[in-house]
């Protein structure tokens, strides 16, 4: 049985290549709502349709999601790199909610008004682990907007989603890289 | 009690706006190795080094994790896109494993020799679902390789990296936007 672990620096530092879709997790429980901006979310089954998402034991909000059995993952665009700082640490409290509009669908989860996509969810389950609890949702209500540009987070920074080049995707490519282009414009003009 | 969940296709579409890391996860037990192309890989914890992966208990993959107790989660770099489609079902069996150079570390799961980085694990707990397992891993041994392009799957497509802009940060997105500039060539000629 090999039991050694690796060191915690060694770990964090191989994890930070892997990329992931930022969100914000939120929960609500007596009228106190409280949220946290997590890439710990993983689709679990889709039917049942559930996820789970990996909370520290010493965040205010895991023991307000404990408490509530609640929870809303919201899928952030690049337009909310300011709101995922808020709700990292930024801002704290009440005052993290105040950079975006907030709705509810079926339970008291604050759901972005303007997410990519929230995932309203009942918690099931609970694994508690060392440091983090492990919540599985049922996910009791959906909301999806119109498409947009995910928020993604990889090597400690923010980042946003490139299509990569393929004959049948060209015209999505030149979408992509269209963005920069003064010079071309000049070159119209 | 809210009981109601969203219908699978409803969440499903709602989870393809999830951008994420692509991993291809190994297992070998009994000379038998396998392995398959995930997203759902999570961090659990730093301290003690755990990650999370979920897998389909209808795959061949998820009995020989079982058995074996051993796990590596090969985070998967932009040139490992046709291996990607192996893993995630083009190739079956060990001629997934055609297309890359292994070793291993720790445990006996095959470790992707150029992964951007890998995670060897052993199995400490397993969490059942309704379709899917819930392994969680301590990480005995990590591979570390030079910094490359991240591989992401987002939208039912795959996808890269864009570094966004940022002032700081110009010449960087600069870089990553040059790329596909095949019209530009050809204006030259």
């Amino acid at each position: 049985m090999i039991s050694d672990v690796v060191p915690a620096d060694v770990f964090k530092l191989a994890m930070r290549r892997l990329a992931a879709g930022v969100t914000i997790i939120t929960t609500c429980h007596d009228g106190e709502r409280c949220g946290l901006t997590a890439t710990a979310v993983c689709s679990l089954s889709a039917d049942p349709p559930q996820l789970l998402v990996c909370v520290n034991r010493s965040s205010r909000a895991h023991d307000v999601i404990k408490r509530g059995a609640n929870l809303c993952v919201n899928l952030l665009a690049r337009r909310h790199k300011a709101l995922a700082g808020h709700f990292a640490g930024r801002k704290t409290g009440d005052e993290r909610f105040r950079g975006g509009k907030w709705t509810t669908l079926k339970t008291n989860a604050p759901v972005l008004d303007d997410a990519l996509a929230s995932f309203d969810c009942v918690v099931r389950e609970t694994v508690e682990s060392s440091t983090h609890t492990i919540f599985i949702g049922n996910v009791v209500d959906v909301r999806l907007r119109a498409e947009g540009h995910p928020l993604l987070y990889a090597g400690g920074s923010y980042a946003g989603l490139q299509v990569i080049a393929d004959r049948r995707k060209r015209a999505a490519v030149t979408a992509v890289v269209r963005r920069p282009a003064k010079r071309r414009r000049s070159k119209r003009a």
